[in-house]
């Protein structure tokens, strides 16, 4: 193996893959990232076995080969060197030659054919969706899957087809048990539709930083039994769907509301952080009096002292006060597109819709806490 | 107490003490900021015992008092402030009121009268520094000042009068047994002289970062027998002088050399870095092999690689290989002023003086180490 590669490219290549290799594992292959000299460049590829990254990066290619290198190390390596072009060579015993100018590092390698194959996908059916819109709905819905990975059937995305008069739109549902979060966006192709489409945390989490071109750029989502692969020019990430179910969800969506409040999102976000500064460190809790043409929010903290802010509204209905999770809330309130939002109330422990009134792509649910 | 005071003002004074307030203590007023309204403005006091800082800012006092409040709530609560003037008030039972536009905060405070009173400096000779010359030669050798409060004698920043040609100079030196830094600036006034001259590490570090003034204004210090008061427009610093001996450090100066190599300080900061990431990691252990015309600096980590870089060197005397720690000698090439480095040479085992050809001003030591 012998190619040369822009050092910026190969920071950028190696930089996609640090967030996929294990960091502490005893199996040296699953911190390693595999080189592939190609006649058409260089392929990256990393896995922690429940998620597969496939990269493609310009090089030329004198002698093709492949070998395993430690990502952190090599990652560090490039960095450090100088904005100039640099060689990569396979000597002997698996050891790797990076020079760039006059510095020359030597890497310890592992075998290529010792890293992990990952299984072909047994699904033809694919569907694309514009970047800029699958950014969106990843946006507006990861930020709500439950991080405990015991929580089974809430630790993933589920994904299902939903037929609108827009056309067929793939809507991405996320739900940690305190809110819940659907958001679509339209596809052209076919969604192959399973018994199971849950997306795992940590893969989402991947793909949405891999989503850095531009808004256009079509994105292929393949679905298979078992895993589901994303693809767009020079990145595939393969990923095991998690094997578990997802709750029906329309199950707590209120089928309508008492009151209904309008309010800037901008406003209702800057009051939120001032008065979230006091709002008890473990609940967050947040008091939310509704009247008829101001929210006052307020909270306290024992031994620290008290906050509050009022926010103009547009209330339909009876003045209410009830509790919520600060952090909650916010996370909506800074994922929500549109400059207004309509807050749809029941009663004082009844689940809370958030929605921005100009865009049925997206909808948000805050349950409340109760006020002591 | 009553006042108004714009939120940017706030923010920036409050600023500077949450380094001097302890974070975790029994006794709130270590980690309160008395509030002082005068007619002159307001003065913040916040102290650790050892050292006191004191910063008068513009205000519009309406009606004078003094209160204590937790250093780091009422710095929270200014940050969410939206920019603009904000009110603070003294109400009953220690409560104060912090309100900016429909932001309205109610923060416990204490009493005034509990707040710790510094002791006033029991010296009338003073001199001035430059604030651009003083922050050089804080930054010169606050680096090496001992980090472990156990070292006696090293665990701050020893001053003294130096007469030179160009005039007095105050000289800043210090040591952690492995390098030693001095630094010297040209002062006016009067260095009343004691026998113990030692500043800590945390008071310098944290004069350091209110040194961020014009270089041209003027900085008074006066030294007492067991305190030293820093002093420019608006601020005002008190520290204990540390109670240990600093050692003898001109006998570890070498008196003459047997080598000297003259390096570009880019082109080595470079290197060191670039080889740096296979230095091991407890020791840093890096080699440096001067030859006639060239330094070669190589790095081996265990499982990892090796690195190896070359740097243009013009050297006086017989070639040498010797080991140094690889981030000591960056700290010292990060310091110095100049392009251009002469490091001077004796025998594997002897210190290496680092210094700016072109500047006489300040002087760097570094021990090397045993290779393998």
């Amino acid at each position: 193996m012998d190619l040369l590669i822009k050092r910026d490219e190969l920071v950028r290549s190696l930089g996609r893959v640090q967030g996929i290799v294990e960091r502490r594992t005893t199996t040296p292959l699953l911190s390693s990232v595999l080189l592939q000299a190609r006649a058409e460049g260089l392929r990256l590829v990393a896995t922690d076995k429940a998620m597969t990254f496939i990269g493609d990066v310009a090089a030329t290619v004198r002698t093709p080969g492949e070998i395993a290198i430690d990502a952190v190390n090599l990652y560090q390596t490039a960095r450090v060197l100088a904005d100039d072009v640099v060689s990569i060579t396979l000597l002997e015993n698996q050891r790797v030659e990076v020079r760039c100018g006059t510095a020359v590092f030597k890497l310890n390698g592992y075998p290529a054919a010792e890293f992990p194959v990952t299984p072909p996908l047994d699904q033809s059916k694919s569907l694309t969706v514009a970047m800029g819109e699958l950014r969106r709905i990843v946006d507006q819905t990861l930020f709500a899957v439950a991080p405990d990975e015991n929580r089974y059937g809430l630790n993933g995305a589920h994904v299902e087809d939903v037929a609108t008069e827009a056309g067929p739109m793939l809507r991405m549902v996320s739900t940690d048990g305190n809110r819940l979060c659907w958001s679509q966006a339209p596809y052209q192709g076919e969604l192959g539709i399973h018994r199971k489409m849950l997306l795992p945390r940590k893969g989402l989490d991947q793909v949405r930083k891999l989503l850095d071109g531009g808004d256009d750029v079509p994105v292929e989502i393949a679905f298979g039994e078992r895993a589901a692969l994303v693809s767009f020019p020079g990145v595939m990430v393969h990923m095991r769907l998690l094997e578990a179910d997802f709750p029906d969800y329309r199950q707590v969506l209120p089928a309508s509301y008492k009151r209904r409040a309008l309010v800037d999102r901008d406003l209702l976000d800057a009051a939120l952080r001032r008065v979230s500064i006091f709002a008890a460190d473990s609940s967050h809790s947040m008091r939310f009096a509704f009247g008829e043409d101001s929210l006052v929010l307020t909270a306290r903290k024992l031994d620290a002292g008290d906050s509050r802010e009022e926010v103009a509204v547009d209330l339909v209905g009876e003045p209410i006060t009830m509790g919520f999770n600060a952090r909650f809330v916010a996370d909506v309130v800074g994922a929500v597109s549109g400059r207004r939002l309509a807050l749809e109330l029941g009663d004082v422990l009844s689940p809370c819709i958030v929605r921005a009134p100009e865009d049925d792509r997206c909808l948000f649910v805050v349950m409340p806490v109760r006020l002591d």
